[in-house]
């Protein structure tokens, strides 16, 4: 069925392949990636569009000695297939299995891992010069898309890239597409091709300049202008990389394996930074992803021979719908509302609000830090932008939180989706660090609900705080709830009491609330009575709730899905010894100091305790060990 | 004695100079200006070579109407003058003073504050974009440096402006020179001019291909290359900027008042974006300050007539000086070691170790981001590299510490110079968040030294640790100890207890354990005997030093010069929890939970309570209240 790659164990066995036998080798390849991935799930159009650049590049260079580095990582999947991972490829995204993404854990031959943009030219530019240090003569090649090019490291490592002269290889992987749909300057920049009549009219204004130059001299700054006028017309993307001080090699058709294997043979060969353009197609040689690329970036199971997905009806409404809903529906009533992305719009559910309010809706590409300085200069003159950032993703532009926003306090909504745990992405896209790292910032208010009603009021909430607002709410689908029609801001800083009990205090915040309540179920059939709190605000914490289940219970249990490591929990500790409340004992539920590995949610929570079962067994368990810990503080 | 400056309140009084005497306006400025900062320091040379630009830019535009933004601020001087603030501006940089940057509070023609670098042309475009729906018919002007431009949110700035069109003024301030010096092949690209030679050789060549130019069809590819090759030498920074779709106009001599008048006029008219490139020298009009910028950069109070410092004499060495003698010490016994830094050579302490090593040592540009991802390129090849960054800087680096160097658990070590108060820079560069925002992150070793001979042992247990450590350490003066002559590595998780007693345990933290120890004296005298506990580690901490001082005394206070919020002394009540040591009371002393203006440390130090005396205070309160605390906790 895949007789040449059955052949293959390791980027050796590939060599062995006659070049001729390369083109068939990628059709096998493509076959076993659209058959495994319509049921694993995974990156289908990307992949589907670096075959044959996998294989060229894999073919001439020597991995692991040569450093390859995706960026991203949603380009290498042909990589992992053969670089031994074509038994376990079936487990990609999967619980325990291997990863989506490169991971240096995982092969030798990830030299380096990625699942944020725009990272490979920094690395690759590190292992170049490592290269050179140690005088190995490996190469590093850097694998990018040119939607990752809209992300400002990317240009931080090819400006340093240009002045060091090390012998680095950007391989940009052109496909006019990044997630959905390039945005910005530098990407209709790159997809600029000279045309015969571009030639044409070149050869004209040429000749006319030629024609009337001046003598050298009085008049060099005006012939100057003129000069520079007629020419800058003419520019190519390999232009503007010469300028930067790489040797440009491109466009390279990226489906032709002969031309790529080519060109790679020519680049080992080179000395300095050299960047080689590559055009792709997104979903390349399966046709429904080819005609719906987006569709396909990052997919469920789906039956090959359609393209539908297959698996489960749809269910409840996501939080990320819910979001993007409301955000419309107040927009209807406030001029002043605006909505902000970082090449999401669909992934963070503002793609109706971009059909709605074009002139009110921004993409400013995968930049997150100019996504929220930006939003702060609209905040600035009157406006209430809100910006819709993964939380994962809001880490690339905390400085800009620090600096721009909550420095100057202005009113600029930051809606952090994939917060807490995310599932088949990974340690890479967990959103499960956000309260630590917004929590310590002043002027900053943060808050998350417990389900997708309570998202609408507290985005309604956030909007018109006339502050910064962080508000992180998780991926995937709501509870199914009614809607409640009228939309109205909560108080800050005002939480929720849900159950009343004697025995312990659980304060659960954002998706923790309703496990918690389930925990106070199975807990009261066990002879517990706890008292539940939703805490709705990260911060400012509701303190006079908080304290009074304290002194209630004497025993207070926190839960949330981020780092234990100052989140919520150590919010709610602080809160305690600032009252000189020593009587109450505390336990924290939440991530532990660790990475968290991809898994279904709900799996990833059973693990970690944070389901409605493991928050009562720790409660419990934490009950049962009061008198022995008391026991145990001998002064 | 300044004829014309003393007419000026505001922007409107400017307006009615005339023209002809704006050059005389310029001249008392810059007096002004070298009077006033040689006695309260500041940064000088940048604002010299500002002051043109600054009046032309107040005499064009109408602020705040038009919003002018600069970047980092280290150019806004004349800008602060010409706004209101020429009385108060001997206070800039002075303790309940005006401050050195722009600053929305202080004056509504600060459109927009700034300390960190790049941000502006990202503000800037909030707030053309903010204009354009509110249809204000007003202008939005960013003003950056050359410099500035190396860090990527400018890029994501310009990539988005070129796209969207509105109508943004960049005014690139040139003067071929960051605080240090540049870097980058951007740097070398926008110093590019076009010579006599230039044209006569573009002649040449143009003639060459247009005789040869083939039929355009099959070998168009061909010719398009050889065009391209022809034309790429003579790219200017011009074409680059027109590419990404700005309006470029320039060189400006940016000391020519006529000409940038007549330039801003002309721009006013423009629609789109607009990139005026005005050419500045640094120091420009005194004599010290041109022939030494960098000296001028960031100055103390000096003399007039000779440009000498006044002021104190050389005391201690300083924690950078120390940093960077240790590096260079360890680098000589060990090549695998590498220094980078963003930009700040100087600031840093890296000077010796490039002069010594400079094949292993990178300057990347004010690039943080990209710094932290290229370290993590050296080490995942087994190089021990060490970023030396300002800890508020490394902010920007966030995600990529999280993303690149935690998540692979790769060995960087991060030293974070200005840990703490830094000064008279004020909220923008305070490092008081850096334990909180790098605490949660897993895999992370975090220590600060309590002295200089302390950081160089530090130093070395970080590179060696294997994994990825930050080392956070203070602006300024040591206490002038004798260093030690062997470094040695530290245990990790180890602190070490200086004093013995009963009745508090105090832990502290990095540059707060002297004064921790001054307080214990305090205390002793006035019967309160106090365990003292330098921490050394924040992750992970010693947990059997600080439970055993908890047990011990049953009350522990912890100091830190550190967000209060999930910095050290909230991982100190985690691990109380985590234990169930509810019978200890504990108190934490640091940063409150809002931004701390500018003044010198010791007065800052003073009024947070975070020098011996208010140490000791604190601790008093706090065991005086025990009683009472516990009193008020009826369960």
């Amino acid at each position: 069925m895949y007789k040449l790659l059955d052949t293959i164990t390791g980027p050796a066995d590939l060599k062995n392949i006659p070049r001729e036998e390369l083109p068939g080798l990628a059709d096998e390849i493509r076959r076993f990636l659209i058959e495994t991935v319509s049921q694993t799930g995974g990156h289908l159009a990307s992949n589907l569009g670096a075959v044959e650049l996998s294989v060229a590049l894999h073919y001439c260079f020597d991995s692991p000695a040569d450093k390859l580095i995706w960026d991203v990582g949603h380009q290498a999947y042909t990589h992992k297939i053969l670089t031994g991972r074509r038994e376990s490829f079936h487990t990609q995204r999967q619980y325990k299995g291997i990863s989506g993404f490169p991971k240096r854990s995982e092969s030798p031959h990830d030299a380096f891992g990625a699942g944020h943009s725009s990272t490979s030219i920094s690395a690759g530019l590190g292992m170049a010069a490592a290269q050179d240090l140690k005088g190995s003569g490996s190469r590093a090649i850097a694998v990018i898309g040119d939607g990752s090019l809209t992300g400002g490291m990317a240009y931080e490592a090819l400006n340093q890239a240009g002045h060091l002269k090390k012998n680095l290889i950007v391989v940009l992987n052109d496909n006019e597409m990044s997630i959905s749909q390039n945005v910005g300057a530098f990407s209709s920049f790159v997809s600029r091709k000279m045309t015969g009549s571009d030639f044409r009219k070149l050869k004209k204004e040429m000749q006319g300049l030629l024609e009337n130059i001046p003598a050298i001299g009085k008049d060099i700054l005006h012939f100057a202008r003129r000069a520079e006028n007629s020419l800058k017309g003419f520019l190519t993307p390999g232009m503007l990389f010469e300028a930067l001080g790489f040797d440009y090699i491109g466009p390279i058709p990226g489906h032709d394996l002969p031309q790529l294997l080519e060109v790679f043979e020519n680049v080992k060969g080179l000395e300095g930074p050299v960047l080689v353009h590559v055009m792709t197609t997104k979903g390349k040689g399966y046709q429904p992803a080819e005609e719906n690329p987006a569709a396909f970036h990052g997919v469920g199971p789906f039956d090959v021979a359609t393209g539908k997905t297959t698996g489960g009806k749809p269910g409840a409404a996501s939080y990320t719908g819910v979001f993007g809903a409301t955000l419309v529906k107040l927009a209807e009533e406030d001029e002043k509302i605006i909505a902000i992305t970082a090449a999401m719009p669909d992934g963070t559910g503002l793609t109706p609000f971009a059909k709605r309010f074009p002139e009110r809706f921004f993409d400013v590409g995968i930049a997150e830090q100019h996504a929220l300085t930006f939003a702060a200069g609209l905040a600035a003159d009157g406006f209430r932008p809100v910006t819709a950032i993964y939380s994962t993703f809001l880490q690339r532009a905390y400085d800009q939180v620090f600096h721009d926003v909550c420095l100057q306090k202005l009113p600029v909504t930051m809606a952090l989706d994939r917060g807490g745990l995310v599932g088949d992405d990974g340690p890479t896209h967990h959103g499960t660090f956000d309260l630590s790292y917004l929590r310590h910032l002043p002027e900053m208010t943060l808050m998350a609900p417990k389900d997708e009603n309570e998202l609408q009021h507290m985005l309604k909430t956030a909007i018109y705080a006339g502050r910064p607002v962080a508000l992180r709410y998780p991926r995937g689908a709501g509870y199914g709830l009614p809607l409640d029609q009228t939309i109205q801001s909560l108080e800050i800083g005002r939480g929720e009491l849900l159950t009343e009990g004697d025995d312990v205090a659980i304060v659960a915040i954002g998706s923790t609330v309703y496990p918690a309540q389930e925990a106070a179920k199975l807990l009261e059939a066990r002879g517990i009575r706890a008292t539940v709190v939703n805490a709705r605000f990260v911060k400012p914490l509701d303190r006079e709730l908080i304290l009074g289940a304290a002194r209630r219970t004497g025993c207070i249990v926190t839960v949330e899905e981020n780092a234990l490591q100052g989140g919520f929990g150590s919010a709610v500790l602080e809160l305690l010894a600032d009252e000189g409340m020593t009587d109450v004992r505390a336990k924290r539920i939440g991530i532990p100091d660790r990475f968290i590995e991809q898994g279904p949610q709900p799996q990833l929570r059973k693990d970690l305790g944070l389901d409605g079962a493991g928050i009562a067994a720790t409660v419990e368990a934490f009950l049962t060990a009061k008198g022995q810990a008391a026991l145990s503080l001998v002064k």
